[in-house]
């Protein structure tokens, strides 16, 4: 898969381009207030996944309107992928693409495992977090999946090459747009900045500048949640997080003083999450 | 309350008529494939929490085109009322209703800790359960918030008083409908029907009369799930649920040897639940 495939705009390819001019589009613009927890078109599949022992959330997302229903993950972990594999089988899903927000330090990415039980999915990373993987993304590239796609924003700050997926903005994208933060932001939280090259100061300036500047209604879909809440939007955050109203200097403050213990999975999560899993597959 | 209240139809007040005759609804009726697993009306407010614990699923409705924002609780937890009315404050929702969709055997519920912090809010279980609560629902009722409304449809055999409540069935109601099974149905499985009144050959009747018969697009939204999934839907348990996709007698003898544990907190949720939380606000 050339790195060009993703980095192309949704009109890129001629077939592309007819199809959406010419395509009678199903997707309703609607009028939704920032209190709506869900987001919809009439051709996005979306589910949200658990993982209790580490409270991390999987997203799946496939454009059910393109024949070949194709469809990707976020931030699969290691010990779900058969939970997670079932479910695109049952659904008549076509899994392309295992994605990650970061190198996680607090559990095992499923990518590894999902690449060796079904070989034709490609695993992406950013180019920032120093890893490897089928493909490296980079601010301002698409992942497209059928017509839609998730543009990639730069949320460096938990670490050096976290980034947030974002679903694109576009009359035929769903609506309102879903922004998958990794630990960028978290609900009423965000991730610790105290290790892998962390920063509170660029994480400030990464909320402040890639995420709250989405539409208020941009919905929230963190990595992980630790109290039991599934999602928040723009508007809640920038109302109510505790962290992320304070001022810089606040903020700053409230991040070295975390006194957090180190993650009990860091040691192993890391270097394998470093390959992203590739350590199985290729030679 | 008056039961009356909650068995009035969404007409029956002269000004909910004229309203909802009259309002330019901002409804629209999706063409939703049974894939998307969101439900949306620009009205209804929606958001799915978790206690992690019991894996229990709380749900918060609201009614946001209604100018007092009412809003209503499904299956609270005691640990975790706190959190759910924090949430209902920040949003500015008027929290009217707390519903148990049965006596619980697994966990505390959170009625009786939100009617001492928030004293408005009245408490609902069924009539078929018996229980004490401030209002007794009965199947074909209807619990009514702002213009939206809940159904009540009798889904005994877990217990003999389970009920789901269904998001009503109207032009101006949320496209897809929601069902909230309790443990009548779980996601890819089902409560136990070993005591408190429970009969698989009534569960198997319950699910088959009452849940699979709506509209196969219907999201399913369980009172527990222990596998990391946050919603399913009708069309997806006719064909993957691995215990109700059988018949009736194979159905229950697969019931009958769970071999399940006795739940550990059976013996203090019970009776704690039978007076849905009445116990500290009523003398």
């Amino acid at each position: 898969m050339p790195i060009q495939f993703i980095r192309s705009s949704l009109f890129a390819s001629p077939t592309n381009l007819l199809r959406t001019l010419f395509r009678v589009t199903k997707l309703r613009s609607l009028a939704m207030g920032s209190y709506t927890a869900s987001s919809q078109s009439s051709k996005l599949f979306f589910r949200q996944l658990f993982e209790k022992e580490s409270s991390t959330y999987t997203y799946l997302l496939a454009d059910v309107s393109h024949p070949d229903k194709p469809a990707l993950l976020i931030d699969p972990v290691d010990k779900t992928v058969d939970r997670d594999l079932s479910l695109v089988k049952e659904l008549g899903l076509k899994l392309i693409y295992a994605l990650n927000t970061h190198v996680h330090a607090d559990h095992i990415t499923g990518t590894g495992l999902i690449k060796t039980k079904s070989p034709g999915v490609k695993s992406i990373i950013s180019k920032a977090s120093g890893s490897k993987a089928d493909i490296l993304v980079e601010p301002g590239d698409k992942v497209s999946f059928g017509d839609l796609f998730l543009e990639v924003r730069a949320t460096p700050g938990h670490t050096s090459g976290c980034v947030t997926y974002v679903t694109g903005d576009g009359p035929d994208q769903p609506q309102p747009r879903m922004a998958f933060t990794g630990d960028a932001l978290l609900i009423r939280g965000c991730g610790r900045t105290d290790f892998q090259g962390g920063s509170s100061l660029q994480l400030y300036k990464s909320v402040h500048s890639q995420i709250f500047t989405l539409p208020k209604d941009t919905l929230i879909y963190p990595a992980h949640d630790y109290k039991g809440f599934s999602v928040s939007t723009v508007e809640e955050e920038m109302l109510y997080n505790p962290r992320l109203t304070k001022n810089q200097e606040t903020f700053k403050g409230i991040m070295e003083n975390l006194n957090l213990a180190y993650p009990k999975m860091m040691g192993i999560a890391v270097p394998a999450n470093m390959v992203c899993g590739l350590q199985d597959t290729t030679s």
